[in-house]
């Protein structure tokens, strides 16, 4: 009797603790046809920084605006973020997320400067290098998408970030609390 | 020895799973003399959204910007964001931390918009019912305050949000993710 209830005590408490560990793997998710998966859950993970109407100089466009006046919120899964507190570098399958939204001006109490409103778009950018000649992808979802294809190798993100990161192919210079954490590192490109 | 593995495993898995009940506990924390501890996790908190420069038309003053060319990004305790999700209100013991960035223009391949720099200050906005007549108070910290102690009871920002907020004392309405969970909940005060 005593045995039997230390059996149960000892699965009770390995199935307790599964679904904690199943909601925090936040790995890639691929279709059958290569497509990914949607992270739905991309607003519970670890917030990075963000910016509103951020314009790379590099696009040779008529307007370089990237974002117009809508604001870009960053996101990054949990298990690579706290890789990155101990290393400065991001491991396999980090998926960030960065999601676009509108502004407004004026409504409730706001009578200046620019509040968050709608969702427009949403970017994934992840690191799975056995996927991916480049090791790192990006996937560009509209709001209703529940599934995306990687952009092409020489889309012009691959090619900026690659180009441009601080840190591995990432923005980290853009991300005020990680940048300490990767110059101690070493990790961090300063010319960029 | 079967018995003996039995119980390592119980008293091993129990273990294992106490220090992750502790790190989300995230309740407010005082010191003898009342002053709130500042959370100092409250970046791996749930973000909520961000404005820059929000200006509150209320506040009667030769300039009603609140921020400046600030950004402010304001984020909710874990379990009260997870009760939110279920009631459309706040728990008593929420915690909202609202840290106050300053801005850049130009910097790397930025060259128009504005991205987050460094840290110019936290405000805390908690529940704690049976502490404070009000129910909520606020205390704002420096970069450098490990504690703070609370705002008067007719502070601005606490006759502001008693006056304004959209749910309970908070601006739901600037939240984007959470104002269709409170509208369905109908906790959501339209007018605000």
């Amino acid at each position: 009797m005593r045995v039997s209830v230390l059996i149960w005590l000892a699965l009770g408490c390995f199935s307790a603790s599964l679904p904690a560990q199943q909601v925090q793997t936040n790995e890639p998710k691929y279709t059958n046809e290569g497509q990914l998966i949607k992270p739905d859950n991309y607003r519970e993970w670890i917030y990075l920084s963000s910016g509103l109407g951020m314009t790379y100089g590099i696009v040779e466009s008529a307007a370089n605006t990237v974002f117009g006046d809508r604001f870009d919120n960053v996101f990054v899964n949990p298990q690579a973020y706290k890789s990155f507190l101990g290393t400065g570098a991001w491991p396999d399958k980090t998926i960030f997320a960065m999601e676009v939204r509108s502004s407004a001006s004026k409504g409730s109490i706001n009578k200046g400067g620019r509040y968050q409103e709608e969702l427009v778009g949403l970017e994934i950018h992840l690191k799975d290098q056995t996927r991916f000649p480049n090791k790192w992808a990006f996937f560009a979802f509209s709001p209703a998408d529940k599934t995306a294809k990687p952009l092409p190798a020489n889309s012009s993100c691959q090619t900026c970030h690659s180009q441009n990161g601080a840190v591995d192919e990432t923005f980290v210079q853009f991300y005020p609390t990680l940048i300490p954490i990767a110059k101690a590192k070493g990790t961090f490109k300063a010319d960029k």
